[in-house]
């Protein structure tokens, strides 16, 4: 695998090609139905052919990447720690709710190790990037070193590199880790502005006695490593974790190549926030996938400035979301592809 | 092509099976994801398995019904009336969005004439069932007889039979017609009891003028004609549409035989609206695709008691919502089948 680093990526990242766009549009303007008919599939389509250059896809990736959370030994999770590999074994044998829904979609799951606590050294299909066996607990401490938020997402831009060269069209983001809506909540807070008590909710499913910790938790942890919300790095060393800076990397590189690139709910918008802070145009080639029930995803949707796809009152992730969308992604494509225009189906258009 | 009744099926319909929904549910609840996190995914499968009985689709039909309405004479759609029949050849030729919708989810469209101004002698492909050549100008007569509304529904319900009857396991709505947002928003109102003007809305894209000629064309209409909302089959005659009562049919059928219908925007749920009112046990057969722009639509979903799937700035009809939507509706089995249960993968359960 190539490599290319966070700075050079970060000076490299362009805008999507506007003239594209616009005439992307003028195509659909002559199509047989009435103009703008099709309301966001229209959007959606301009904007693939505007990143992409192509108007369908050829290969689906859906990259989930997993890690541990030392937060997790606050009890802020309806589930224990061990879930999150095991979890991951459910992901290689095809069993988890990722699998059936991007089958669905004949998208690919690729599998990450970013910092599982767990020795996956006999485990096939997993891609193996583990910076460590999970972060630190934030509440006392910092997540990570620097050092490791910028491994992870260097391994996330990797990621992007060889889905481009594998001839990925369209790339998903997923996140496994028992604890990460505490790290995403933090993150959150730190990047929004807003309250934690705005951003943080029940996760996996908690109970009012642990989301009253949780907050806690959160509001201790923003409190001793007072990460700094100009410097979306720190957030991410201080606060995040390892797979939420794998999904931030790889929506760098899905940027920096070119890639449109679906994110899926709450964890995944929390490393797209990341992404988006970095560079000013990587919300350009972002699909938001779909609203989670999480609280505080609609804020940071509207920090990045993206509207979601769907509002199924999902709170699955792993990438589900993402999934699902890239069916609504394709079948805009198609629409864009294969609509005849009125002069070639002799359709009389519209008067005034 | 077997036949039955309106009568016959209306004593016919009987409720969804609740020990199905229930057990859908609880197999649901002990697959590997925290419990209900793939939200309304979770509701579209346990309600297609507590329908039909089976938990994966194997033939699709979208069924776009086309007719004429004589109230197009009264200049309320930016579009000539000529459209519906040339819109007709563009679907036979695959050229249409529908078309292009369909194909991205494996679903055939059956197209239907109800009643176009067009002789379609010559043309292949399309299911031949004209009641008129297009309906009576509404707002100074009866769209149709009670006899021509009853025949439209029962041709519906007829092509539910042959639906069934050819394996079809689900059912996409579908219209063309040029002034049908009128029909609808004048059976929006009878049976919503609001104002003309909070169910009127642009169609296919009027202007001011045109809409304020739109909402005149329809009180009066309502006002000379009288519909019952006591009587849905009087509302369909008096200011309805042969493909809006083909539509109502099919649903009528499609619920008599236990096949999950997809509704699609503002005309199909003005159909659905009749055949709701018809039966009280028809909305559990219904998945309401997507949330129109037409202002309108979303008070006939209230009425019947569904919520969109969708909602995607979308208003053009021909079944392109119902066909994005199957899309979800597979996915939501997908996951239904597929995913493994915490026993088969061993992975720990939720504490608490």
């Amino acid at each position: 695998m190539r490599k290319i680093s966070l700075r050079d990526t970060l000076e490299q990242i362009t805008p999507i090609d506007q003239a594209t766009l616009v005439a992307a549009q003028s195509r659909m303007n002559r199509q047989t139905k009435p103009q703008g008919s099709l309301g966001r599939l229209e959007e959606f389509a301009k904007r693939f052919v505007a990143i992409s250059g192509q108007d369908q896809v050829q290969k689906k990736v859906v990259v989930t990447f997993a890690a541990d959370h030392g937060v997790a030994e606050e009890g802020v999770s309806a589930f224990p720690r061990e879930v999150t590999a095991q979890m991951v074994y459910n992901f290689l044998n095809g069993g988890a709710a990722i699998n059936a829904l991007a089958r669905h979609v004949g998208a690919e799951v690729m599998v990450v190790d970013m910092g599982v606590d767990h020795d996956f050294a006999t485990a096939g299909g997993l891609l193996h990037k583990k910076i460590a066996r999970g972060t630190g607990n934030f509440r006392k401490g910092a997540a990570m070193s620097r050092q490791q938020a910028v491994q992870a997402l260097e391994t996330g831009i990797e990621i992007a590199l060889s889905c481009k060269e594998a001839g990925v069209g369209l790339i998903g983001t997923g996140d496994m880790g028992i604890a990460n809506t505490t790290a995403s909540a933090a993150i959150a807070s730190v990047l929004t502005g807003l309250d934690v008590a705005q951003v943080t909710h029940r996760g996996t499913g908690i109970d009012d006695a642990t989301l009253k910790r949780k907050l806690w938790v959160i509001e201790a942890g923003l409190m001793f490593n007072q990460p700094d919300p100009e410097d979306p790095v720190d957030v991410l060393a201080k606060v995040g974790g390892f797979e939420i800076g794998g999904i931030a990397g790889l929506i760098l590189g899905c940027a920096l190549l070119k890639i449109p690139v679906v994110i899926d709910g709450f964890i995944s918008t929390a490393g797209a926030l990341i992404a988006a802070e970095l560079h000013r145009h990587v919300k350009d080639y972002l699909f938001a996938a779909h609203q989670s029930v999480e609280i505080g995803h609609s804020h940071m949707l509207k920090k990045i400035g993206l509207q979601p796809i769907f509002d199924l009152g999902m709170r699955l992730g792993e990438g589900t979301g993402a999934a699902l969308a890239m069916g609504v992604i394709e079948a805009s494509l198609q629409a864009y592809r294969e609509i005849a225009s009125f002069e070639d189906a002799g359709v009389s258009e519209q008067e005034s």
